[in-house]
């Protein structure tokens, strides 16, 4: 079986948005409620670093553990890694997630300013400068077999989406509206074309959207 | 964290029926319409042994390939292992599997007539004469800080339920009535006074039960 290009757990706001413009340090995924969006993950027994013993153990739960299942390595953004714009003025930035990233494989991040390999705990960054099937390319040949999460932002979705990359996308589409961000699509049913698709309510209150192609 | 005792992945009619009362070699699971039964598993793409690169990858798939995630040990019951009855009259039977059993990790075999272990690929087979709560702690030290899980069939879940030993439990429940057999409640409700309980309806037609305590 081939390897396969997977959008793990993506949340969206019922209106598409993904995040809103304004990201900042302070605001990694700018002006939009952060919390809200990803509060059906948070509540969730799986959710990386909880270590308290809680959360819930339904439907959710399982979608987040999911992430990692079978996956040998990352594709992202710029903007994902970090608030930056324009060439990098030093390499002190390492990303948010601190000493152990959540990946635990490689990750390409791309941005059109290459900086050197950065290794943080089990996760390594390799930065690149190139277009989605190139991206790709190199990101399958370090996931050595296994599939590769396509970890967003939304930019990056749309330019793979465009591309005809995508396998598997799944999304937590969150019970509110933004009303401006960045804008994964109008409605559900846009991506329908490309994909087998299938709509499921969680108990929680999000709606778990998943699209597949054979 | 302490290790849990999980359910993974039990089917039961809408009626609570897990399994037909005349299981025999031709009929693992009795005159159960097993097909029917597990038809939800069988079409996703993680089914075990599925190899032709196919099969659906939405919310079914999740729930199946979740089977394994952090399980250290299983537990069955004869009946599981087995269509025989009574003492063994030899050891040439070594389960239903083949070379290679989908458990991948040690599994305990509660019954009254214990025999050799015996290992094929890389599931070890342990069989035990003793009540629940002592299988649970044999299966947990065989886990090695693991989850265990809990097989079935219905007499051992309602053992392990009766004991108050189970701490997730997943149930698929598929469209139709089988009217007797070996019942494992009346209604889904039954069981809520024990634990959280959710029910998610898939687009395949089953039903999803998450039930857990915390």
């Amino acid at each position: 079986m081939s390897p396969r290009l997977r959008v793990q757990n993506f949340s969206v706001t019922r209106d598409g948005i993904g995040a809103a413009e304004d990201q900042s340090l302070e605001q990694p995924m700018g002006s939009i409620d952060v919390g809200r969006l990803h509060a059906w993950a948070f509540a969730t027994a799986s959710f990386p670093g909880r270590e308290d013993g809680g959360g819930t153990r339904g439907l959710d739960d399982r979608i987040v553990a999911d992430f990692s299942r079978g996956i040998g390595a990352e594709i992202m953004g710029r903007n994902k890694f970090g608030p930056q714009r324009g060439p990098w003025t030093d390499h002190d930035w390492v990303g948010w997630w601190g000493e152990e990233p959540p990946f635990r494989t490689p990750v390409v991040v791309l941005t059109h300013h290459p900086r050197p390999e950065l290794t943080l705990g089990e996760t390594t960054f390799h930065f690149l400068d190139a277009p989605p099937a190139e991206a790709l390319a190199v990101a399958t040949e370090l996931a050595d077999g296994q599939d590769v999460r396509l970890g967003g932002g939304v930019r990056i979705l749309l330019d793979f989406l465009a591309a005809d990359l995508v396998d598997d996308l799944h999304l937590a589409v969150a019970p509110f509206e933004a009303g401006h961000g960045l804008r994964l699509w109008r409605s559900p049913k846009d991506l329908e074309g490309a994909f087998h698709h299938e709509s499921v309510p969680s108990p929680s209150g999000v709606t778990h959207h998943f699209y597949w192609r054979d």
